[in-house]
């Protein structure tokens, strides 16, 4: 048996495989976006148990393009717009080469100090090209720290207020504790509030033009305001949470006030987009997930934090067989105590050479392309009056729907009629391979989101993809 | 600017990165295992805010290089024998790169097919391997997931063992749940405590024989007990916790009770180890950590539950933006309920890799070797009677210490004189980085813990690394 880290054996099976994804991606195109394959698809061509003699890469790689490429949903294809883009680059992925092949495991500073150092650093340099307040900062005794997702984040944050505010009002408090977000808000607020062990009755998912009134409700009926979830660019439609006031009714009833920013925080690198967080000073948490729009590949959440403290006090535990003097020392982070789990992987080093390959100047570029592109696919739109765009566009997501012909009083309920109208044209368009978009309901009625994001997109493919619709549309039409 | 996904100037890239890591594997020993670095040392080396034009990959690579790896400790070294070991191979780096490659963000069964039917499939082949009983199995209606670590493992079940209880007996008892583990528990279980919101004062660590009495005293005092961790392989010093009596002693109670086999777990799929999971029908979810001891780099925590329905329960949240056709008609799974996250990276790809590039019959020889190595070191701190073995050897993990002069009556407090010895000579052994162990204090005293598990490790490695330990111990003795 060859060793399985021998270094030579290592290197041929590794340029073999570099060629196998420049190859995909040179070839993703001939792909159809949205995988066709049915639900059980793989048991049928796969053993029923693992083999008992090695295979070769070889063979490996043959049935990774026969069984398993099919049954992807190319997320890196040009032609994908669906949810938000899970944008990865070729700096990302040397970063997380280099991390694999590291592969230390950086729970504490001691463990590998350059993954550490490394992290406070990038999240320094990232809070700075999103100006965010000194006070989130290394520098200014906040800090920064990589998550996978945002529901991680939320939950630490969430953990964090929760025991804060246990330990001022009694633990008998638990079942009283509230937790708020908009109507918008991302599902991850629930599932954390949910883990977190906050009564369902005490989620409210309100406009938040109402927060003050429910909160003073609550508070008037025996209940403890613990914390609010605004958003900066909502999933479904980009909206835009107003910080500000959101963090002054928040301040006076001493909630925790945490900024999810997933998609669009990236954005606000640009100096034209940072408006949009104004106010962000108010908070004590923020995130980002650089693997949404960043050119970083999942998992990459970055998260700030006014008071790490705070984190540490919930999430820390210090088990003997982690005692090191550095620790002891209290000179370095140690970045378990600031997550939920105690194993981390080397986060830092994508981001480090995403940061580095591209620079300020090309990440804003990049992000102020894929703006463009979605200002010209709403254009598109707009001039087709058989269409119409269903909400502002902030960044460079479109949501739209193809409308149903006008006056038509055969159909005795319109709004039925239309989201039925829109669901079969979604259907269509995804059922083609050719592009792939997903839908959300907003106030009833049903959207197609057109979110420009991969990588590999061009003028040309949003075009086309403007094309793809008006066909499946008029095809639809016609026969209705 | 260059597409940064460019598919030419990604295999330019690319290829050069294989060789900088196979590089990296080739002189690993020429690196001291253990990193010699101070806090702060990487803020003086690199610049204050990020590059605002590109830089070349030629000049980031000089800086891992002359920046980073000495900053790491070296997991990936033969010479590593610290913690658990981080084993890393050929056939799971090629996995990261085709998940990292193909970037699918699979949280649920639509967003990517193959990704969620693959991690089914390997988690049965898994399963099969290691014996579980078929209740634990997707073909037996229980399943498996692959979560980051067993910290998130713990939770998710700790949190569906949780709302399952409160919805049995009513949401004012979540004062009133008590988890239990020994007094050799991962501090994983008291994290998962704290974050799922069980209050700390009902968190209990004790020794396996006295379950029975603390459960009935908890429960006579008004308490709920909720949920039994026991662990086959202890963190400190492989410690295995008796599966069958402790699921007794639980189903009178009605607790719910997860087994963390987070190293050892691997080893079981040796008939020879099998036995030390022997009652695992008993327990309701099970966990191993592939990136241990699999040849898997972090992170991949095998999970499998008998009941994926209590997680679903628990875990779920279904907003209008992830609706699809495939989730409705119940015939696959979505793996974002099993789990705290929303967003998964495609990790069933390394394990299918690892399952199939060695088979079983080459990852059982792979896990022999280092039981024989590990025996083989045991029986050099036994033949030398300076030194004393402190734990049964049940894997790979040897516990040991040096001894103080006998007899020496000029030593106040002999066990605090061992103690300071030993620890002297950890610092001693790791600041010479030629070898990198760690330490634990069971019951008073401070031992040194030596697991053999690095990829890259051979014999010849072992015997050197007790030579240096000879050596350092003879400098230290003499001195003394």
């Amino acid at each position: 048996m060859v060793n399985p880290l021998d270094p030579e054996e290592f290197r041929r099976q590794g340029h073999m495989l570099i060629d196998f994804i420049a190859d995909y991606y040179q070839d993703i195109e001939s792909y159809k976006v949205l995988s066709q394959v049915e639900p059980g698809y793989l048991k049928k061509l796969l053993p029923e148990s693992a083999p008992y003699y090695p295979e070769s890469i070889e063979t490996i790689l043959q049935d990774v393009q026969k069984y398993i490429i099919p049954g992807i949903t190319h997320w890196q294809s040009p032609n994908y717009f669906a949810y938000f883009p899970s944008s990865g680059s070729t700096a990302d992925f040397l970063g997380e080469i280099l991390s694999t092949g590291f592969n230390v495991v950086g729970f504490n500073w001691m463990s590998s100090p350059a993954a550490t150092e490394l992290e406070c650093i990038v999240m320094d340099w990232l809070g700075e090209m999103l100006m965010l307040p000194k006070s989130f900062l290394f520098k200014g005794n906040g800090g920064g720290v990589l998550q996978g997702t945002t529901c991680e984040a939320i939950l630490c944050t969430l953990a964090a207020a929760r025991d804060q505010m246990l330990n001022r009002c009694g633990s008998e408090k638990m079942e009283k504790l509230v937790v708020y977000g908009s109507d918008q808000t991302h599902s991850a607020l629930q599932k954390a509030a949910q883990i977190a062990g906050i009564h369902t009755k005490n989620f409210r998912a309100i406009k938040t033009s109402k927060l003050r009134n429910a909160v003073q409700a609550d508070v008037e009926a025996g209940l403890v305001p613990l914390f609010l979830c605004a958003t900066v660019g909502t999933t479904s439609t980009n909206a835009i949470d107003p910080i500000e006031p959101l963090c002054e009714v928040a301040k006076d009833f001493n909630m925790w006030v945490h900024v999810d920013a997933a998609y669009a925080g990236s954005a606000c690198i640009c100096p034209e987009f940072r408006h949009f967080i104004d106010g962000i000073e108010g908070a004590n948490s923020f995130t980002l997930n650089a693997h949404k729009w960043f050119l970083t590949t999942l998992d990459c959440c970055c998260l700030w934090v006014k008071d790490p403290s705070a984190l540490i006090k919930s999430l820390s535990t210090n088990p003997e067989f982690l005692r090191n003097k550095a620790t002891d020392s209290k000179l370095v982070v140690d970045y378990k105590d600031w997550q939920i789990t105690l194993s981390r992987r080397f986060r830092a080093m994508k981001l480090w050479l995403v940061l580095r390959s591209y620079g300020v100047a090309n990440l804003r570029n990049f992000l102020r392309s894929h703006v463009k592109m979605a200002k010209l696919f709403e254009e598109l739109v707009r001039n087709d009056n058989k269409f119409e765009v269903m909400a502002p566009r902030n960044f460079a997501l479109v949501c739209f729907r193809v409308l149903p012909w006008p006056n038509d009083n055969s159909v005795a309920n319109q709004v039925e009629y239309a989201n039925e109208l829109n669901k079969e044209l979604l259907e269509s368009i995804n059922g083609s391979g050719n592009v792939y978009m997903s839908s959300t309901v907003v106030d009833g009625a049903y959207i197609i989101r057109c979110v420009i994001g991969a990588t590999l997109t061009e003028e040309r493919h949003v075009i086309r993809a403007w094309k793809v619709i008006q066909e499946h549309a008029d095809a639809l039409l016609s026969k209705n």
